[in-house]
């Protein structure tokens, strides 16, 4: 990695923010805290860098989609209404003097595995959370699509007849195997109100309900694995996100789907850099953001 | 386009193949006949670079997969069995003293493409025709894959309960949607022995099985452009083999489809280059193969 002055990276998250300022490639300081809005994130920036002292060369933000990536605007998720149209990088950049740079969180992760990870020249990351997301690097170097807007995995439609998804499609993979999804099929066909890692921990204990439930996500997942595998031909595929926490239960029936569906079934391993893994790839953004 | 020495371009299709002499860039003669076997092949290049007076400063080729493409070998497929182990680049090599590049013939198609053709920075080339297969474009580049095998669209399972595929899986799009999948439809649906062409004539004029089968294949292939379209972003997906000659009655429902599955349908087109894209495309191969 070439020498470069400080950067900072922020990952957004439906949840948890986390900002990291990053010397000559490696992480030398980290703060994180609940997501709220862009005013406050504003202002825990500020404080994060006057406590450091520290003036950053660029910054790089992951966000969820959709955003308008040129233009460096969130567009606002369902998870997160309060930021839509929050200017990231025309108020950032102002602030602190810097250029930065605003990517979608699942392709910014697909660049910290790339620098920071199992560093493979062809593979998909995928988030499996809450939503499913995705980045897509090939050749060593990520995908963006014509505007931004590629890797959205979460939103293959599987099942053209399945359940409503909140795309305003049906049948996405999202709708039907992430938390969101799990949690819907628990409520719809076991009548309860659960999240989905208490949906999990009712299929390991052996409830043949949750069962179906779980084996029909791990399988749609494991379709969708398939299809990257046949159009990308990737090394390997990196997951990371919550419901990876249970991999040793489900990841077996993901593999197994994934040779049942495709010709060369990529390898697929867990990121090694857990939860941090947006937080890294933020930090290579500014390094890696297309030149249009 | 740089100056360059003459190039042959090779296109080797399950039915016929293609010879072009590109002179700085310019297709600038051109040959055709019925494929055979690999020596055929040899003789027939022998003579047209013999009867055109010239040394070729490089060879691209185009065949259909699977190939080992770093050792520049044909694995065979089900259509040409008889160029099973075929060493294409060791011994045109030999035999005519310059580098030669062996690639998947929908690789070389979207290559055509983006030199020749809509020249879009990204897109997917699709060949809908006896097969269907695919080459990806992105950020103006081709994705090859770990081994040169992406793109491989016609592979993507979209209904796992589907027909059997010749590929060894069930739901393949090219089991359903491809020029033998309509035929085999044709064969159970309607008990008669007809060519894909033959079953989209009857549709036209109004046969109900016919346009049940012809809406089934329409409507899968929108729903495989649609996947493409969520993972890639592409500005448009261009379009080309047989199937393609009956667009004006096919392509409204796959577009139909498009619309119905993604949330930011590409825009369709055919290709401007029409049977002659592979063989466009073998023809800049040589500037493209990657360096593994």
């Amino acid at each position: 990695m070439e020498r470069e002055g400080p950067v900072v990276g922020i990952d957004i998250g439906g949840t948890r923010t986390r900002l990291g300022l990053f010397l000559e490639g490696e992480l030398a300081a980290r703060e994180a805290f609940p997501t709220r809005d862009f005013p406050h994130l504003k202002e825990r920036l500020r404080g994060f860098l006057s406590r450091l002292g520290t003036r950053p060369h660029a910054i790089g933000v992951g966000a969820p989609a959709p955003l308008d990536m040129r233009r460096g605007r969130v567009l606002g998720c369902p998870n997160l209404p309060q930021w839509e149209g929050a200017e990231v990088v025309a108020e950032l950049s102002e602030e602190h003097g810097c250029p930065v740079f605003l990517a979608n969180d699942a392709t910014c992760a697909a660049l910290g595995e790339l620098e920071f990870g199992h560093r493979a020249s062809d593979f998909v990351y995928l988030t499996w959370s809450t939503g499913i997301g995705g980045g897509i690097v090939a050749g060593g170097r990520p995908i963006w699509g014509a505007r931004g807007g590629a890797g959205e995995v979460g939103h293959l439609v599987l099942w053209p007849e399945g359940p409503p998804c909140r795309c305003g499609k049906r049948g996405c993979l999202e709708a039907v195997a992430s938390g969101t999804g799990i949690a819907r099929a628990a409520r719809e066909e076991l009548g309860q109100e659960l999240a989905a890692q208490q949906v999990v921990a009712l299929a390991r204990g052996g409830d043949p309900g949750a069962q179906a439930i779980v084996d029909r996500a791990a399988r749609a997942l494991g379709q969708a694995i398939a299809i990257l595998a046949e159009l990308l031909e990737p090394e390997l595929v990196v997951l990371g996100g919550g419901l990876t926490r249970a991999w040793d239960f489900l990841g077996p029936k993901v593999e197994k789907a994934v040779r049942d569906f495709s010709r060369n079934p990529p390898r697929l391993a867990l990121t090694p850099l857990g939860d941090d893994v947006g937080l890294y790839g933020a930090a290579v953004l500014p390094r890696h953001f297309p030149s249009w």
